[in-house]
């Protein structure tokens, strides 16, 4: 990260109070921050790591973030918010149901690849601190309320009957986050189309149904 | 798990050979091991924490195993050989290309199902070890094979032409994989059950084609 490269400050600055330094915002020490969890995984990420990362002194980084719980539950609000944002959207809520399925599955897989990082440190929180358990408690809304859509849809006879709604939206989520594993930014497909491609797999699948092309 | 509670053994016996004892099959030191890994995270778990949630000595645990990364190689092996095993089942290699990939799919929906907590490990592989990297590399053949399968029932015009067949094997994998998250032993659903909606899913779509339900 350029943010080390640029401004790496020796151990002895440790008391330098840095209050106030207008290159060190909060969204780029949340990125980078994200960036050292997702590779040495949370637990295993000391605070000291973190500012050594930032090329930042522990008092800097404690400026921008009290603890590094914050960090985290910051960096997991961004990937929820984002998700959130994609349901609460109103117009989403204005049109049938399975027009709604659809504007979601879309707008999460933009939400993947935008927020690649973020949307990956939050599928692999586990429940280990409050912050955490608070991360899957939105989640778990998440997922029930994309529930109720795919309930609706197959009320309004558009998708098939003979699959629980909460079984056919943790198969979608399977695809959608699966980008976490595979998608790189940069890659041959852009959003628009690996959303198209999970849009078609999910309510087309990938058989053809008539006759052989 | 009862063999922690059944045989708890003081840290004074940690001298005294435990060769032979007949209950610590490798089998289930390596079940119980895969617990402890997917619970604390690979790295975090010492050899200390293993013979602790074993009941064992160091001593005896070393008689099963040389290292911690040699139960880490061996646990992923079973996930592997069993994902293997599904696609070099003659029976799956006699069919069509589309029958096949019915096959495979069906097959590792199976083995997620027996096998969840080895395959949870498996994918929480990042290639931090040489057997790490071992491991992602077969389960880079296993896909390129699985991939094979797409392309061929591409061709045989059976599934759609119009989706990358790596795409479409990552996105049915994502699915597959998906129930390490929310498949718990003893739910509603039986391991044909789960196949059967994958597939449905996979190959036919969500959405009714024709007429409204």
């Amino acid at each position: 990260m350029t943010i080390a490269a640029s401004a790496s400050i020796s151990a002895d600055d440790a008391t330098r109070s840095r209050r106030g330094r207008p290159g060190y915002e909060r969204r780029q020490v949340l990125a980078v921050a994200v960036d050292l969890f997702n590779e040495k995984g949370y637990d295993a990420t000391s605070v000291a790591d973190l500012a050594a990362g930032l090329g930042l002194t522990k008092s800097a980084l404690y400026h921008h973030f009290p603890s590094k719980d914050h960090v985290l539950e910051q960096a997991l609000d961004v990937a929820l918010t984002a998700l959130e944002d994609v349901l609460d959207d109103p117009a989403a809520e204005a049109d049938s149901a399975a027009a709604q399925l659809s504007h979601v599955i879309r707008g999460a897989v933009v939400v993947l690849v935008e927020k690649l990082p973020y949307v990956t440190l939050l599928l692999r929180v586990r429940g280990n601190s409050e912050v955490e358990t608070r991360a899957l408690e939105r989640r778990r809304v998440f997922d029930q309320r994309v529930t109720a859509v795919v309930d609706r849809a197959q009320t309004e006879g558009l998708l098939r009957p003979d699959i629980d709604p909460a079984v056919a939206t943790r198969l979608v989520f399977g695809m959608v986050n699966s980008l976490t594993e595979w998608y790189r930014p940069g890659g041959p497909l852009d959003a628009d189309e690996i959303a198209a491609t999970v849009l078609a797999t999910a309510l087309d699948g990938l058989q053809v149904t008539r006759s052989a092309s």
